[in-house]
């Protein structure tokens, strides 16, 4: 194997990105004596043809280097603040495809981590935080074929009720053992990732206003969709947010649902009125769709390499 | 190596203990229309002397089934309720240790997992719930020597100042490089384990009114206390907890230093007056301390193989 | 917020996909005392037009359930064997697209862990076994538009050359600091996944000899070749490969720049010359690319869903 | 709550250490061409009642900095080398404990990785490697109360039988459903920490040869043991361990029952001879034991705070 002459086998170069991954990067505000906290993890990802040289060759002329990128990212955090990922990471684009010619695009993503502030004496504290570990924030703005695209999102959000869920009326098959049922439990870690509407990005929004009141809304089609499956759930969680925001073209959710079986115990003389589950592990379902508002056009290179579904 | 006649060698069995981890348990309360739930992750090992012919030649006759504790587990989350995590442990123990005479003590531990209500409508729903992230709740009960130990605590409880925290005066070494500061960003995920006075186990307590309450006067001494050293914040903090609530007769921390380090951009010609941090993720500093309340008796046997420390 | 009446706005479903995923499936082959195994950890995910129903109204009358796909797989195991992952994905996504009508498509994963056999006597246990850790296998299927598509893989592939690397000739921009080297650690863990040439596929491929064949000029290549950029090893490790194997189209990787820092340790009168190092988890390098043999076929939909990059 | 006089509650500090966690330390060797790796994980944690005054009052006059001790580690990795963790940390431990006065003891550990050189034109290549997963070795030294405990071990060292197994004779209680069995999968993750006698440690022990070897017998041992229980097996390869090296006073093992059930695919009309497994993540059986040679004095003080069992 160690013979084959690899000079003889013609390749090319095809997709291809590159950067620094999961800067961490955490920002505190302080005019006065009330402090504010902005807590992200930032990755930065270049693309461009000339950037071919450096995988043919080894020429890093046109790399412009992983190390810069992190640089960037922690000075622009002072020079421009922060605001929002979605406006940081714009501005972490429009900075690298201006600013170097031939770096025509890139992926830049961030997930953003959420502090409180801690209640002491009766009041907030200044200047001491508690993370809320209630689903972490996303974003992503994707330059491609001179297009924009920003994304926000919304992952790790853990929903569970119990009960309001269904599920019957499948095919039953050679390999089909599920009973049906008009009540169970019914959980799930959403991850969504949402695009805005170009136009709206261009209007300018106020992103986290936005955040807020899209989880907000997910939170509550949750709970209120009576559930025949968990797709369903989904389309509808989809369908509320959109309806409520008219910036948002479409959304994406990547939703597992978390099994959490009836515990057996009328072996042992019990009863089990859905009272008594085991939260299983593996395998899960796995439930990925997008709701797209009407009259919006597609935009596939928006999702190039962003984890939309798991 | 494999010709050693290991029947030459003269062993015996020291310590040791058996069980089932990791049972996840979601139990659900349905009185009523408005659901409740208790979600827990609980683990069970027993001890014995009797338990020593299994390890020495196979003879499980004296071995209460790994799976028959898990079964259990769940038949009493149905017969008891779970009510807190404290008290459903005591429940355990009490049955393994009377129920089969050679049972002599063992370790009961659980993590709980904290979910609170959707908001629908304005209101709090009946029946769906989002999990809050915001530390874990850890509870254990100890039985050995005749003795029953109940200890209660959290952990991933994520805290960070931006300000009031100092460290200087520390020895000059050699080896040391660390510049003084009289202001940094301290930040820690805190473990903390309490162990209650076996008097006020006895006469009753409201285990979820405490760990509350605990949490709370923890993470207020967190903020409040200017900081010089992070062992100094500990230590505050476990006594502000001991001086809160009667019950606590030690209570035991494990608090990483998650180092903060302001990020060099004045290579760039850009101030940073703690503003701009890069998060580290390791090595960190790890302080781990425990606060006792005068007068009361030593326990060490009550924290035998319990991860007080990580 | 909650008002919106989520009728009013016109949406429709986009992408989608639902399964079971992460069945962890270990088959025991026991011809004769020697056993072997086989372990992986399998998804399955479906698509069709007609699964609309499910999210839109909740009907479940196409839907063949997650549990009814879990089943599948573990019958499957025993009807058919497993002999590589990518035979068993072909044979699970030939039946779910062939059982039933209104399955267009769908996308098939697995992972494989590898076991060795425990030495004992001086020779290879019959049915004990360790596992190695050394890479994890990948494989997947996608059947989209009428098409077949098979990809194997490794991940965890975690690799490092003490010497032989350099980086050197980027551009020094404002927010350039690093300094240039001729001689630097490189390490990373190299997640790869090929795509097969249909004809090949068609032929019949000997997936297992053909995975170790890969790993292997995989891990010489990294070692070989003298480096000027992570690209550039990426691109050489990728064109070895495709000139080893005929039944390769293409290859893409995912390799993290996993950064070891010279340690500072003149400051105490200590040389380092490249020998003691810190090895630091965030951020990190982040190199992505794709080597595609010439005149190949593009085949983009291969990818979709398929976490190729990382 | 918060109007608590924390002052009125007389408090004491009870056990407490502290230090710097996880110093991710790699050494090259460079002598000549053919480079050597030594990769591991460093944690140096300190002991002495002069360190109160950092609790009590936040006084740090004699408080090594965690920052220093990492200086120290990687300056120690160049001044005196690695050769195997238990040495290093020896000579960590006798540093710490020497140079400064008020430090009484305190706890190193470590954990090693192993890396293999790549094979590159059928050699082995000098200075490429590649990780293998295979388990992670484990080290510590403790001192305390003016004794000096060295330990060995090693983690994650993954192990199946697929027959040569049983499980029966148990009682049959209230809550026992579990079928007997006499020939199931035996699968665990080996957590073994063995303690040196101090007579070996005195006398120089070559720690890298003995890991080998009694990561070898593990091993032979859990291939060669027909078992009756997993209990039965631990207790026999910690008595070959014992048999096979003289340093060994004693050895601890932490084991989870990694089950494997047989999937039912008799309802499809299939058998199952054990051939076909899902394997189950959560619960599992933890089986914890130590094996002691006889006439050895106990040292409950060496296991402080080492996670001896999970």
């Amino acid at each position: 194997m160690t013979d084959v002459p690899a000079a003889e086998v013609s390749v090319h170069l095809g997709p291809n990105k590159y950067g620094k991954a999961e800067n961490r990067l955490v920002r505190i505000t302080r005019d006065g004596a009330r402090h504010e906290i902005e807590d992200l993890n930032v990755t930065s990802q270049l693309r461009g043809a000339a950037l071919a040289g450096s995988f043919l060759t080894g020429d890093n002329s046109r790399i412009v280097a992983t190390d810069t990128q992190k640089n960037t990212i922690f000075a622009f955090a002072k020079k421009h603040g922060i605001g929002s990922p979605e406006r940081f990471l714009q501005i972490l684009a429009e900075h690298f495809t201006t600013e170097f010619s031939w770096i025509e695009g890139g992926l830049w993503q961030a997930e953003q981590y959420t502090w409180e502030r801690i209640v002491a004496g009766g009041a907030e504290h200044d200047h001491s935080f508690v993370r809320t570990g209630q689903g972490t924030r996303l974003a992503a703005v994707q330059v491609i074929d001179g297009a924009t695209h920003v994304m926000g999102g919304v992952k790790d959000l853990t929903v569970l009720k119990s009960t309001g869920s269904e599920f019957w009326g499948y095919p039953k098959t050679e390999y089909t053992t599920l009973p049906e049922t008009t009540d169970r439990i019914m959980a799930t870690s959403v991850t969504a990732r949402w695009r805005y509407l170009p136009d709206a990005v261009a209007a300018g929004i106020d992103y986290n206003a936005l955040h807020n009141e899209v989880v907000a809304v997910l939170l509550e089609q949750f709970a209120v969709v009576h559930s025949l499956a968990l797709q369903q759930t989904l389309f509808e969680m989809g369908r509320a947010a959109i309806a409520a925001r008219p910036e948002l073209a479409e959304i994406r959710f990547a939703m597992p649902n978390k099994h959490h079986f009836v515990y057996d115990i009328a072996r042992f003389g019990l009863d089990n009125a859905n009272e008594v589950f085991i939260a299983d592990d593996r395998p899960y379902g796995l439930i990925e769709g997008t709701v797209v508002r009407d009259g919006v056009a597609d935009a596939p290179d928006a999702w190039r390499d962003v984890p939309s579904f798991i």
